[in-house]
């Protein structure tokens, strides 16, 4: 009897084919528990996220848990039939949170590979699927496109025609759905006086605040969504990897860069759609990570509500103040952690 | 358009006025996950913070948020609006815990200037508040003064006259409310025998137990309580700073110091009353803390239940049970961390 | 008056005795937040422990406290009385979980004296207890042995007669208890599609993954439980002793083992018994766990259900593709850190 043959090998190119469904495992039943943890992890403020009772006032059926942290776990459950021997994970797009994700709730996810390109070194490929996150109705709660860099079994299997998926640069702003009505909503216990209106397309704002990362909280957080990619967890095994040591999950960059946001961008709390991502450098325990922000475009939701598209830029070890991007060559500058592209709603100052 | 304006500058000196209200953000509902977190970050063992069936022998509605805990989530609402820009904590007050604070319930915090006083250098001067915790009803469930040292806008600003506020040495005795009753108490499960009758005034009590801190706890901690001061987060940022390297939250101190007082103290885990707080010395990662504590007096509450005033006393890297304190000149002796002078209930022995 | 008296010097070889009940202190209502933690600590993923609408499907109540959380709970409760002074744990026996333990449930620890020896050095004695975790309804929900080299007093004090109680090699088969019926089972949404027929008696899996432990992580696990054994949080204190530095709390250990066994084991989630276990080595912070497993025996619990004896065997910073265990002299190879023989409940393929 062979030993190994139980445990999960994770799937290569070629074990891919476009149009496959991959139902993944744990779903999880996310918890008061789990937003408390959120919380202390990440340093989350955003009043609808942290007072029931500003939640309901905005329309909310409660304390909810913050649509970022949902992501995560319905991005971690892709992880195993994903992602396990992946390269590299290049980018996300056309993602929709479509209605709120309360305590209690649990998260099914289902992927669909809807993209397959084998690179021209025969070793890799590219694979994108739609990854959908379900409540225990069945009722999808959100949706995204990502795509990877997997491994090849071998450099000359057969592999299918290479297609790419036709990918929305961003949601529309006519598609958002599943924000708070914001029919009363408090500014000063949101924190911060501004509004929709307050806001230009082209404003950068610098969030200010720094935090650094420590390699048991960023473990923490990664385990609170199940996530196993093992650069996370294996510092025996990263010895001999290329940074020599663990790397920190994206994700984990992404939530502390929203919480720092939350200096200027107070009353935008609740994330509507994800119109891209690049983790444009590792983060390692011991950084700090600052952020600022530009608004990109806006869009009218209601009479009390609008959305801000920003572009969420993390950086490491400087002055976020700098506005560090990219070079004249198109590369990100030094330091520059994420490049995060979303929707947030945010209310109107007026009619109140 | 100018960058940073919408990030919060905090308060300056000039920017308060006696008789001034501040209505701070970010409301937060306490649940189990924050118990649960908070037992884990502060080894928090008391029985009726620990138990459902304890509390309610007890006379609480059930398990409830220590009040330390809730202390903490009050306090780090008000840090945005009054110590964003403090040069130092100076202390506490006239503290006093109304009522239990039960999970579900979402903690308002309003605080209003009470004292000011500008310093003779003129570049700083020092601010009274008193905080309120409100819950959801609008009932008040703690309330306590602090001041603080915060810098001024510009050295020869016009200030108001110097008003400092009468504050008492301690809440009397007969002003603790909100204990619970303890018409039940169970010795055994409560962890120790010693009733009311057992303590003297001037007993000391060594605690014996030490507990090392690290980074990732006491920032999990403080951002638990959404405390977002600075100087506990950046570590890149506090390189140039005085330390070189993060402070741990003063707070932190208070609740392991707590946790450790269990050993010798646990059936007084209900804090009524913080008389008075110092943090004679800063604590660092890696630093282990001892504590010691001496009963400054007694209260009778009623029937089955008194109060103890102690002094906790939080010393560094060495032997609680050499007291160290103070020495002949008044000042703190090496290694004293904290100077807490509180309230606590204890069940009588007599009578059961 | 002397300082000291009143905290818990904890009890010495002399203090036990045959047939003793020890009531411990401080209950412990478990919740959705430790539930939480617990999985954001060591990586938890089976499903009954992940999702409410699996955990129901398999016949549980709802979300449950995966078993070995609540042992560690359990067991952290007898810490003050049975081991404060341990010089060594030196093992497990005829561990029971009875019954699933639910969020909100309370568990009071009591343990009763079982065996006594004095050892030939005169100066410490090895105490076995069995410890019960019963429910608020006094209802028992585990049971198990386990013993303890603790110190004596005095080397010529009086001892009473060596008793050593018969202890099963293993729980049998026939007298496992309180599984879930699993009549239904979703092996996809847990994660694996290898059900009881497909595991051979000796076959051995090798789990693959490694995690790494960091200080901030065992402290926070051990006191979740609120196990306060100093070895584990006082870093100024353990300069002086054996290995210098802290050590982490084997429990730790176990559940990471347990919890990386999901690799190979995803359908083997609900541990029914503990048959008995070693720590064969500490484990410090920055080491990294891997581990394999072996199929020591199988049980026929139902139509729809079998358990699977299984020996865990956790080793540090090394594949553990390689099985080590044992050297031919009988001893530990290196780098094993434990050695842990439990059953667990898998559902059966046929049927279905």
């Amino acid at each position: 009897m062979t030993a190994q043959t139980k445990s999960n090998p994770g799937n290569y190119f070629e074990d891919f084919s476009i149009g496959m469904e991959l139902v993944h495992a744990t779903p999880q039943t996310v918890t008061e528990g789990d937003i408390a943890l959120y919380r202390a992890l990440t340093g989350n403020r955003y009043a609808q996220y942290s007072s029931a009772e500003f939640a309901r006032a905005a329309g909310l059926p409660g304390l909810a848990i913050d649509p970022i942290h949902a992501f995560h776990v319905v991005f971690g459950k892709s992880v195993p039939d994903i992602s396990l021997n992946a390269v590299a994970n290049l980018g996300y797009a056309d993602g929709r949170i479509r209605r709120p994700i309360m305590p209690g709730d649990t998260l099914n996810t289902v992927s669909e590979v809807i993209g397959m390109k084998e690179n021209s070194n025969k070793r890799t490929g590219v694979v994108w699927v739609r990854t959908r996150g379900f409540n225990q109705n069945g009722i999808e709660v959100m949706s995204f496109v990502r795509w990877v860099m997997v491994n090849k079994w071998e450099e000359d299997s057969a592999v299918p025609p290479a297609h790419i998926p036709d990918l929305p640069e961003a949601v529309p702003g006519s598609e958002l759905e599943g924000f708070a009505p914001m029919e009363d909503w408090d500014f000063a216990l949101a924190g911060s006086p501004y509004g929709y209106e307050d806001y230009e397309i082209g404003e950068k704002i610098n969030h200010v605040d720094g935090m650094t990362v420590e390699e048991a909280e960023h473990q923490i957080a990664t385990r609170l969504y199940q996530n196993t990619a093992k650069v996370h967890f294996d510092a025996h095994g990263q010895k001999s990897s290329r940074f020599g040591k663990r790397l920190i999950y994206g994700g984990v960059v992404i939530s502390i860069a929203r919480s720092l946001a939350f200096n200027g961008l107070a009353n935008a709390g609740q994330v509507l759609a994800i119109n891209g991502g690049t983790h444009a450098s590792p983060l390692f325990a011991g950084d700090t990570i600052y952020a600022w922000s530009e608004v990109l475009d806006k869009a009218d939701l209601s009479d009390k509500a609008g959305a801000l598209r920003l572009r969420l830029v993390a950086v490491k070890d400087q002055d976020p103040g700098a506005f560090a991007y990219k070079t004249g060559d198109g590369k990100y500058a030094d330091g520059v952690l994420l490049d995060f592209d979303y929707w947030a709603s945010i209310p109107k100052l007026s009619g109140r």
